[in-house]
């Protein structure tokens, strides 16, 4: 099969927000060939990624990134990984030219997998696809009341995990987010895994963010996610020093499979947490798990979209039983739910799985999408280099 | 003062082609604020970097880079670490950002150097602007012949150093590089510096890159420059334990100081070379000189461009007396040299120094750049976002 064309769909919520929540806006994939089509989901801000799809040449290190997709052979795994080296040798100096290419590397095994009639993590070896406990992902109240509400509501829905993040922590003295993690795990019960993401707030600052541990230990936080900024790895490694039996989490900023394995490595983090929206598709994620399983690393998805960005983040590690948690959008917009007819719905264990269906497993509902597509037009020197393309 | 406006402008040769040759276009930008302006340069693709200072707002995390610039005061060298700070935060999605951001926080010290009346290098904490020892840059020819005229080329030119880089080297035998090697040692005499750079061509393959180790130093090349891609710290350290007398050197796709860094204390470098018009500019640049001088390492700028990128990747280390080589623009195409009015030439030493004038020194040529200028227009929902602004 020949990759015919590559199109992008920007999809956004009329109204968008600087709250921390990434299901606001889209980046939909659509690729075809031989017949086929598959689709991918990039994570982070649509424009760019266009933009370096399509933008002019700079150089022979710095090409758009389609020339080094449109046109190539896709039959076999082994041409996804050739094609995903063409666009980092291409495109070395284009700095968002991986996350650019993460939603057409999901769409390309998307695509093979319906070809050769079989799920994506057979294609990557795995022999079966084990359930995951999904925890609930909200942000922490404004207060200590709110969050403990947040806390109750994740339980209510049958969630055994919950996951707080970003919010007034960091921001305040130690004593008041000391409040807060008891507040969240008042709301959630003794027997909840509790998660606390503190989004890179402390910057480098190793003490300051070694003062949280204390209160993250007396209840039972399970990990202490993203400290720090995603390539302080010599203060990851030296806080994991200092944190005792709260494990550090994080790599969801990682776009290449080397910085989320040095954060393995030199960071010291007990949780590796990759988005394939960003770190350059669903191959190099699978890298980072094998990296984690030898290192006695736990791995996990990180997905804060669509149901189609959910079943991608699976397949790297769909076939390791031992990695069981899994990010689940708790509270998504309407768009990230509206990308995909079918969802991967908690069964009576309150568990999901990536499906057994060929590809990614999960039907695009083209219809409802129309209402949330961004028009876009890029003109460079009186010649129109991208317009939204139709469904 | 306040920023009043952040202004982007595309210029590009009329032919650019698949060289690698990085000079073929560039992405100029101009801030205004107090009633003066200052003027800096973003490394790497205009079209994407555009895009991520206009993009709409995706969430609180990936804001597009001018909502953290416009309207911020900047009175002070602090001023310009909390603004870097603000878009590091509030466009940790946007990978692209810091591209972005790096031409606006070169033309940021190019503008408070004017408002005080002092070169850049003095406002970094240096009292002197020493002389560097350019290198002549220039690519391997596609056989060893045309290498060694371009080394006779360097040595007719006046310069003491030449690296060659890219061209067939990695593409073929090891005993074939060797032929490479020595052309172009035999064509820049025995005492000339002799640098080599191999653009990443060997990827993570450690074994293929030490093969070249040994005609390396039969010829006595002084650095081995990009073995590997910009994250292969672990390779770049065993490729240091093989590498005997001979340095690695690497860095240019650092976008993080902490990508340098790592690269000084993982990767074993003993050369780290900074683009600041990737790095996030000149203060984040200023970060890796520190560090490189507390480890041993040698601080050396990479520029392909224009003697404006030159003059601000002067500055990180102008007053670093040791740190002597620097490289120099050796054959740009006319655009680079048409965007300053002031170059910095070699003087009756062969060398150049970071300019005494205020700021970085360099005066734009706006009548020489309409010829250039490269018509972009971007709209979403049919609103424009960008348009190509007048000089």
């Amino acid at each position: 099969m020949r990759i015919e064309s590559v199109d992008f769909f920007y999809l956004s919520m009329p109204q968008v927000t600087t709250e921390a929540d990434g299901s606001q806006d889209a980046l939909l994939v659509r690729i075809a060939a031989g017949g086929l089509v598959g689709y991918g989901e990039c994570e982070a801000a649509p424009l760019p990624s266009i933009a370096a799809l399509v933008c002019p040449l700079s150089h022979g290190s710095c090409q758009p990134v389609q020339d080094s997709v449109l046109g190539q052979n896709i039959n076999n795994p082994s041409d996804i990984r050739r094609i995903s080296q063409l666009v980092a040798y291409q495109s070395m100096d284009l700095l968002q030219a991986v996350h650019t290419f993460s939603g057409i590397e999901m769409a390309l095994w998307d695509l093979l997998g319906k070809s050769k009639d079989v799920p994506v993590w057979k294609l990557l070896g795995y022999q079966e696809s084990f359930a995951k406990t999904p925890y609930f992902s909200v942000l922490f109240g404004d207060d200590p009341a709110i969050t403990f509400q947040r806390a109750k509501e994740a339980r209510q829905k049958g969630f055994q995990a919950a996951k707080f993040g970003w919010g007034p922590i960091g921001l305040g003295s130690a004593s008041e987010d000391r409040e807060q993690f008891q507040a969240a795990r008042e709301g959630l019960g003794n027997d909840g895994l509790l998660l606390v993401d503190t989004g890179q707030i402390f910057g480098e600052d190793v003490e300051k963010a070694s003062q949280r541990i204390g209160a993250m230990e007396e209840v039972n936080v399970l990990w202490f996610e993203e400290p720090f900024h995603a390539h302080a790895l010599q203060e990851y490694g030296e806080l994991a020093k200092r944190s005792g039996k709260i494990k550090l989490a994080g790599g969801e900023g990682a776009h290449h499979p080397s910085m989320a394995k040095h954060l393995i490595d030199f960071g010291k983090v007990g949780y590796v947490q990759i988005d394939c929206g960003r770190i350059g598709g669903i191959g190099p994620a699978k890298l980072v798990a094998d990296h984690a399983v030898t290192k006695g690393v736990t791995y996990v998805n990180h997905t804060f979209t669509s149901h189609l960005a959910l079943s991608a983040s699976l397949q790297p590690y769909a076939g390791l039983k031992a990695h069981e948690i899994c990010e689940y959008p708790g509270q998504p917009k309407s768009l990230a739910l509206d990308i995909t007819k079918s969802h991967l719905a908690l069964d009576q264990n309150r568990q999901i799985k990536a499906p057994e269906a060929p590809g990614l497993g999960m039907e695009i509902n083209l219809e409802a999408l129309n209402s949330y597509l961004v028009d876009v037009s890029i003109e460079v020197n009186g010649q129109n280099l991208y317009k939204t393309p139709e469904f």
